[in-house]
């Protein structure tokens, strides 16, 4: 929530002379993505999105979220598309910073989804998995099982600060991980953020997908596993298995789970769990006193691990009737 | 540039549900406003701004802003026009605090107006107070000559602070204003914040203005005089004549100033430029370590006011060619 680049009208201008999307008639910067600026640009062609990326996203990275967001686009999945300029190129520079004009992709998140909204959600996954399926490029998860160790190093005595006693337990959750991970599954594109305000909606409809810049290669599962971690937990920490099966019959309404990937949710959704504690607990660590935008609070996530490392079974995700 | 107030789609659906605008398509927060929380609202009925009032409008003042903007919009003047509810009601709650949905307004802001710009602003100034001629409600100008003698005398250390000697320098002025401020000039609705920020453009041309939340009853040419002071100043503090005479001869086109007016312009634009003094003055002090949204720097202001207090001459204005 916030815009951190200041764009001035002769900017704009200078960035559009490239295009072919005809004159501006309205700029305006939005509220959206946390690590980005996000403008909404109206031209008498159209409306788009000016996405400014911000020292968070890595510029090497670009041309594979860019790729992706197209390819998804021209096979028919909702989301926003890149527009190129003249020389078709859709990766820019506006403000000495790396830049790209997308479509506008109409929509409402939800905050608070209902079953219905969490079985709209897993369909919608799906069909991101097969949309995505062909696209050339690739790009590892460097938010991945492989990375979690070495994330926590330097986070054990905030892991402390914030619960006395939750290093050894994280510890313990890393060599579950290390022994157990599983290998194997079917892999591909992952958006890896698929949490309701990445996801729109028409009313009760699922409507297409927004921020794709976590998305990189990795088991198609571990992204279920991500998405019933956001969506399926109430806000008293409860894990909500009704809304769960919802998300997972969605999905396999699209794509059917094997055997193999079912056995693996319940780990999958403790690793998810993971990822998202460990970035969390950094940023919490790392924000300015007196900041305005507020980080998300690792508790949060230190609870679904909890509720993961309690609950192992399969009835919890819904794969098992 | 902050949203300050957060609003979930189940609050947005239950405001929405007093009106017959549609159903909503797409909901963002934008960076528009420095006061107030802005969204930008679309539904299959068409596109709106939803703004949230926060502390510093006083709801008291709500029904007289929402009431000009209705009537210059009927009177033919491109502003956004307030939205009533099936109850004919356009003063809202959201989240307990008072809200109100506008149509959406086309246009860009320019951050470097050219002297063409200028004089299109003039224009667009004197078509304000043309159209909002015969409003009957009035609204006195809290921060107008008559209230900054008060509004100085807690921020004396703060002025010493800025720059040693000031606060003498200013008191000067107040005493310059209590003994010569101009009385009977040509009343009415005055914008009071006729800055670029707040004036849209197509291409070249004037489209509108937005952000009446200062609107009060005023000396017409009081108005004039504080848009000379935001848009004729260079960034090195310089004032451009030929960018003054252009407003002023923008202005006249549709509104030609008497001779009291046009010879009280150089004390109201000194007393114009105290009046942004003052405030930013204030607020620069009031502003938390770290806050994330920089107040206005005072010294631009202080610059101002030195350049009014030492070049009093009507040629300055363009009032004389």
């Amino acid at each position: 929530m916030a815009v951190y680049t200041d764009i001035t009208d002769d900017e704009l201008a200078k960035l559009l002379a490239d295009f072919d999307l005809g004159e501006p008639l309205s700029f305006k910067g939005i509220a959206e993505g946390v690590s980005n600026s996000n403008f909404l640009l109206e031209t008498d062609g159209g409306r788009y999105i000016l996405t400014v990326y911000e020292q968070r996203t890595n510029p090497k990275d670009l041309p594979f979220f860019l790729g992706l967001m197209r390819w998804l686009a021209e096979h028919g999945y909702p989301c926003a598309t890149p527009m190129a300029d003249r020389n078709g190129e859709a990766l820019k520079t506006v403000c000495g910073k790396p830049c790209a004009i997308v479509s506008f992709l109409p929509g409402m998140s939800v905050r608070r989804p209902s079953v219905a909204h969490c079985r709209q959600a897993g369909e919608g996954l799906a069909k991101l998995h097969l949309a995505a399926d062909g696209f050339a490029m690739s790009r590892a998860n460097d938010l991945g099982h492989a990375a979690w160790a070495s994330m926590f190093a330097p986070l054990k005595g905030q892991a402390e600060a914030l619960k006395p006693g939750l290093a050894a337990v994280i510890e313990g959750d890393l060599a579950r991980f290390q022994a157990g991970w599983p290998t194997g599954l079917p892999s591909g594109v992952i958006h890896a953020d698929f949490f309701p305000d990445n996801v729109f909606f028409h009313g009760r409809e699922f409507a297409g997908a927004i921020d794709f810049y976590f998305a990189c290669t990795d088991a198609l599962a571990y992204d279920v596993a991500v998405a019933l971690n956001a969506w399926c937990f109430e806000p008293d920490g409860s894990f909500n298995v009704t809304a769960a099966r919802a998300m997972v019959a969605g999905y396999e309404a699209h794509r059917p789970l094997s055997a193999a990937e079912r056995g693996a949710l319940p780990i999958l959704a403790h690793g998810a769990a993971m990822r998202f504690f460990l970035t969390r607990l950094h940023d919490w660590r790392a924000a300015p006193a007196g900041a305005l935008v507020k980080p998300h609070d690792p508790l949060e996530y230190e609870r679904k691990l909890a509720v993961h490392r309690s609950a192992p079974d399969l009835v919890l995700f819904g794969a098992v009737a």
